[in-house]
């Protein structure tokens, strides 16, 4: 049994990592730390874990975390390079749902992010947790930086055409839509049930923090500098993500075949037959992406539909199957989800 | 392995089912039939099962249904009373999720379902499956009445008020509020997101076809008939059903206590702390009903709160779990679902 | 032209009431208020608005509030008793959409609002608010308590029949639920996106707000206290009230023209067809009250049925109805509003 | 008062045209014809219209139309092309809702809506009602073609751009979201509550109906063919459309002023500020269109936001707007509604 602690159980990342941690098979949940709620059950808070997740919180201080053979982050930006140090040193794996590991370069991430970081050295060793890319690396791991919903949607979707060099890379345009549950549990205005419901807005189109870490994870593939354009929208769902991705294609080839061998291999990633529309509910609570891929009128516009439940692959799923990776488990194993749906 | 034959499987109810068999250890799924769909991959309409469910849809004359342990009819009322005697014959035990089997009063079925039965002499050997209420005929039912969804959350709500004979039956009270999923999947103009989004009605105030499976319940709970009124509602949430129940207190007792011990060895029925009020996502998509029992202002009305998943403790769920019992299964094995919230 | 005056115009009674004032043809918009919001353009916190409120939030101590004809409280409660007696006292009319001056009973009003009153004497003097009683006096009052929605839905619904001293009045029930919006504009986490979407739950059944208000008014209806249980419930969507309201009946009476002649010459109150389910968006967006009236199988229970949008009929239309009732205009001016549906 | 005639009155354009109609102060409404709901009362089937709408649905065949000034067809494609001639002929204009209209290729309108036209000699002749284009050849119109939903919104946020030459217009892309009820009134599965939903989807990527429209559109603007890619999504809400825009900008210019000045006159465009998201609820029940532009990181791409209902600025409002033109009468009389929000 893995011993697992969790820093930070009280958003909608916390509550679905231990959705999926108590479901799986050889977790041995240990510690869920809140500074706010600590001493209250973790099922007070969220009835749907109730006689599943027995443990009370407990305040950061009085967790016994370096005792974990792993620690989740389910925390806002800025926790984790705080606390993951003396937890590496101790020799305990660490996984960061939030940013603070995400970006290499330092300077960029301060940027977006608008803090200075706290332990640059361990961005340098840190992995990308996207296992469709970097599986061998994750397998070592100390330090994993679980990547952001957005860029987990958006990446599967360019990954075939950019690594095979078939787009140009300088005109990508990502059109993201998100569940409401993407801007997390926090007590804000626009994010109350009257504002979102029955509503569509963009937002951040003059920069969203996801567009660095994608931008990074495509100029990897690409072996050089990307051009992206990114706008992501409020969706009136709880759940889900769907990427509507544009790119000019450069040379003939078989889009369908390109993506059904991309990801033949992939456990995850499950690419839709010829002229197929994703719905975000046919991913709904499990840790897949759905993806088709188009070429309307048979022009040179390719046009990707990549879908992904943003709380489960875009977050608490993908640091599971991450998990599993660098334990060295049956990488699906705990996460063998039916979606649910209607 | 169980083998196990669906018929009528392109509704909520059959999907729904669909899932939880793809997730049971013991069950091998052999044949989903379908009249219209005959031939179509079942993935294919239900895209949430792609890579789960392989089977295609075949028709009813093509299926070998006697060769099956268990089938399951996910079909409209009607259809399993045509069916069963031949499937009994056979030695095939049959579980009926819609109504033919519910009411055992001929009679009375024919008037609020308005056809004639075409198997009377079943509905006498029938069992009625609520695990609550009759563990022990469910085990060598030979056909069984899956509940509906209304009867499941009102008599799991009345059941320990009524048998111990606390309140006046002759004045229950049931206002009940379903999930538009309760309607099923048909193409039917009320059931439009554009009808029923963001809206809220009642309807079947002069008579529901479960008033009288209610009625039938309850009765036996209580020695004699019962006086009900049963008001439903349309939500505009895709599943769950919220039961609030009034009845007339008779006499002093601790009301905690009494729905706790009544529950206490149910796997599937919670009940929550004094005060509390349960919402129906901290049961969705699981087979579990949370209920809640109040007496406002310490007058001698009781309030009771009931929730479950329509399509789950109210439908495929509850017919799984009676499966388990029929074939001497751990009663909760492939139903150890955590609920999905948010 | 009437000189009007907001005072706190940042929730969702404010907004509505600015949609409503702005079609108004009689009303002169001088001022809105905010604590905290004082500059701001009232379209930029409201882009609904943008080109019809062309005012900026202005801090209550610069507002020449005592220049208008009538100024509305859309604050929350404890406010308007503050500053009424002032404005009264400088001949503006006071409208209070919330509840300082709804309750008659100041100890009473003190228990369920936990907080000493400010203004008692005014409480004397207020009107309630619900022109289908209480017509005449509206006229000359110079506070006006403008009703709760839930008491507006819930009162509309059982007026007929407990003035008329048909039904028992020791064991009344209104089951009510609302959409979302009658929470108000607050950040709080209950009243997320993501908490309140796709699910439904009741709250406070041991005791809410509007149980005393509603008990009031009913309780002038009959000539004697009455017994009502309470039960609102949280319903996904953004407006609308749905109650539903029990009672024995203790006569024989053409329930169907009771109602239609109790309301025949209401502008506001529509009774609906015998037979008839209103939906909530029905009335969404208009000031309209439709009910409709069941006796279920011919029994001794009557059903009736009632829906308002509770942000017009429920708040702000309300109070635009007793302004124009209060300035001898005509009652529906400004309100012959067509509901929004789908 | 103008005598005005609808064709095809049970669909959700025709019910939010009746609510249109019935707030004009110069229409008189004289005919509602269904061929399936003939005799029943309008507001039978759409209770919002109790008391507004007092006319039944007639048959086609007994309607006066030729006795109308102005005959709206809110029906499916298809209609209003082999009924529209003989109403010309009798002097009554026609405004079809409709498609049959719009595309002034023959040849290409046949190919996407696969049947042969009736009336291609009224294809030459007919207006295309984009007033904020074509308000001069509206006045004079005898057969007016109302826009697409999807084309009003697309159109009315490329047009600043192409028409002053300033984008790339060979690879101009329209992301488009789309509320349910765009979908219409139909009995269909894919449109049923519990499909659509807490869910999101691209449909209709390999080519859209509303595709040649647009691109007629921006080619007679750009004096030029144009290569646009557009793909609609459906979205779980009842009314909006929210069009994001994509183009490759070719010289430097003022895009915040080039859009205030191209729509300044304009009473139904609305330019927010600079940096501003627009949200489909902000122009809600109203016949707005509210866009923003935006340049990303000041790059050489730039976002257009662009809002409607689609209900109305995306059919019905429209139509009255166009109807108000061609009849010589203020252009936003019966449209100077408020945007319902939240």
């Amino acid at each position: 049994m893995i011993k697992v602690g969790v820093v930070g159980g009280t958003g909608y990342t916390g509550v679905e990592l231990l959705r999926l941690l108590a479901l799986h098979p050889q977790v041995s949940l240990t510690a869920i730390t809140s500074r706010g709620e600590a001493g209250l059950p973790v099922a007070d808070m969220f009835p749907s874990l109730r006689k599943r997740v027995d443990l009370r919180f407990v305040a950061p201080q009085d967790a016994a975390l370096t005792e974990c053979d792993v620690v989740f982050f389910a925390t806002p930006n800025g926790i984790a390079m705080k606390q993951a140090a003396e937890l590496v040193a101790a020799g305990v794996r660490v996984i960061d749902l939030a940013a603070d590991f995400r970006i290499r370069d330092v300077a960029e991430w301060q940027k977006w992010y608008g803090m200075e970081h706290a332990a640059p050295e361990l961005v340098a060793e840190a992995v990308y947790g996207l296992p469709e890319v970097n599986r061998e690396q994750i397998r070592k791991a100390r330090v994993l930086a679980n990547p952001g919903c957005y860029p987990t949607a958006v990446q599967l979707g360019f990954l075939p055409l950019v690594e095979a060099g078939l787009v140009d890379t300088a005109s990508l345009i990502a059109d993201a839509k998100s569940g409401v549950s993407g801007a997390g549990r926090k007590a804000e205005v626009h994010a109350l049930f009257s504002e979102a419901a029955d509503s569509f807005k963009a937002y951040g189109v003059p920069g969203h923090r996801h567009l660095p870490e994608i931008r990074q994870g495509l100029a990897r593939a690409a072996g050089a500098p990307v051009g992206l354009t990114f706008v992501p929208h409020l969706t009136p769902m709880i759940r889900g993500i769907h990427a509507t991705l544009y790119a000019q294609l450069k040379t003939e080839v078989d889009l369908q075949a390109l993506f059904e061998q991309r990801y033949a291999s992939e456990p995850f990633v499950d690419v839709l037959p010829a002229g197929a529309h994703p719905e975000t509910r046919s991913v709904r609570a499990s840790n897949l992406c759905r993806i088709a891929v188009h070429r309307p009128q048979g022009g040179n516009v390719v046009v990707v539909l990549s879908v992904i439940d943003n709380l489960v692959k875009g977050a608490a799923g993908q640091a599971v199957q991450n998990m599993n990776i660098m334990f060295g488990l049956e990488e699906s194993l705990g996460l063998d989800l039916v979606p649910v749906s209607p």
